[in-house]
């Protein structure tokens, strides 16, 4: 890939990002929020802003990447030709949205057919937006208000002074709870209800490990990217790819990540 | 109390955030945040940052209002002569801060003997303050980058349709948690980690319900004075007083309030 591709994919990144401010901050903390319920056995809210935003990313990729595929939340899968997926979801963390919470984001990535090479996490009332290009060493970065921080994980992180996140106690199947809770009771601190902030967190260096179950191809490909080009690692339970979604840890360290995936691997799941 | 008495406490209060807001961006996702165990037990992080802020504060209360008593948490109780007490919590939701999120807040309210009649939950980084005056009908306002919104709680809802926040899931004692979990398992959603942003999101109207447990005065007399003063009730668990903590039930309406502390008044605690 040509150092003017990758810019190229950044720029229409960008665009798209810009563009799905505009309707969530509309719908963000308004009165008029209309909830249905996706899931006829639970409580899964896809709000107006939800869908506008994905078409407003649509609409920005069909002016300039129109030959690249899509795959979002809403609309799922659009076919291309050129071997790359945008695979987005407008609004991860609906639930905190939803309560008005300012640490659910919009979610970009690439996708090559391996891996996503660039990623973004957007969170639009903060006007926070973390980018990250795994092929592009140093290439991490918090934007924010027109300054540019770069993001690096924490290192040399033991469990025991680690800070983990996830979104839900609940976490997944009931052994795959259990399996999160043993790793949570080594750690230093464990907090809850970050959604794709938590992955943030962890490319600033604020905090360590994420864990999280029952995930979707779109759920961690942006924090992914965001993640590793931070210096982090992040892989299923087992220490493989997760691009497609399933079990996720996020590392932001190597020594950390080891001693999670081995303590995992024990799990009866 | 003479509405030319509230303005003034009105605006020492707003001095008094501005000053905590400056340490407290200083060390807000800084490199060099130093952590101490304030329990030898448990962790409790105290950083540079909380202290710092209280003392801005205090320095802001020995100018305008020397004659006023204050309980910190940092520095503990200073005695008074007007009647007057300003309690205040630099940093609530330590933990949060320690993560990067931005769901902390430095908590500011003026207790007059009997319970807060003023009350803030400032939040820095997204530049956010929530003020509340219960005796002032209407009084309750959000104010960011020179916006003003009302506060109003939403009114209405049932605890099927309630969306309840707390900040841990471990909350308070085994039979606290076991009371908490009856609520929240009828609840519509339940999301935890805010702390005092909690009670910010049910004054805005996003949120219905905060139930917690284990609370010190100065973390829910801010909050309490903001959720009271945007029209909802803030008891303990029994439905009586809690300006001084312990077990706090916030509600954006009455029927629902009702409802709360009915179920855990049947609770073995």
């Amino acid at each position: 890939m040509t150092p003017a591709l990758i810019e190229e994919l950044t720029e229409t990144a960008h665009a798209m990002a810009d563009a799905a401010r505009v309707p969530i901050l509309q719908h963000f903390r308004s009165d008029k929020l209309s909830v249905d319920n996706k899931l006829a056995d639970g409580f899964d809210p896809v709000t107006a802003a939800d869908k506008a935003a994905e078409a407003a990313m649509r609409a920005v990729l069909a002016v300039h990447r129109p030959e690249d595929a899509i795959h979002g939340e809403e609309q799922g899968q659009t076919p291309g030709s050129s071997g790359l997926t945008w695979v987005i979801d407008p609004i991860d963390g609906t639930r905190a949205f939803m309560c008005g919470a300012p640490v659910f984001g919009t979610l970009i990535a690439v996708h090559e057919g391996a891996a996503p090479i660039l990623g973004i996490i957007d969170q639009p009332y903060t006007g926070e937006r973390f980018l990250g290009r795994p092929n592009e060493a140093g290439s991490a970065q918090l934007t924010r208000n027109g300054q540019v921080r770069p993001l690096a994980t924490r290192r040399g992180v033991s469990l025991a002074d680690a800070t983990l996140l996830s979104t839900f106690p609940e976490i997944g199947t009931p052994a795959e709870a259990t399996a999160f809770r043993s790793i949570a009771a080594d750690a230093r601190l464990t907090r809850y209800g970050l959604d794709c902030y938590g992955y943030a967190l962890v490319a600033l260096g604020q905090a360590d490990l994420v864990i999280e179950a029952g995930l979707n191809a779109y759920d961690i490909q942006g924090p992914m990217a965001v993640v590793q080009a931070a210096g982090g690692i992040v892989t299923n339970w087992r220490g493989g790819p997760c691009d497609q979604g399933g079990r996720v840890i996020a590392a932001g360290c190597p020594d950390l990540h080891k001693v999670v995936v081995e303590r995992l691997s024990l799990a009866d799941i």
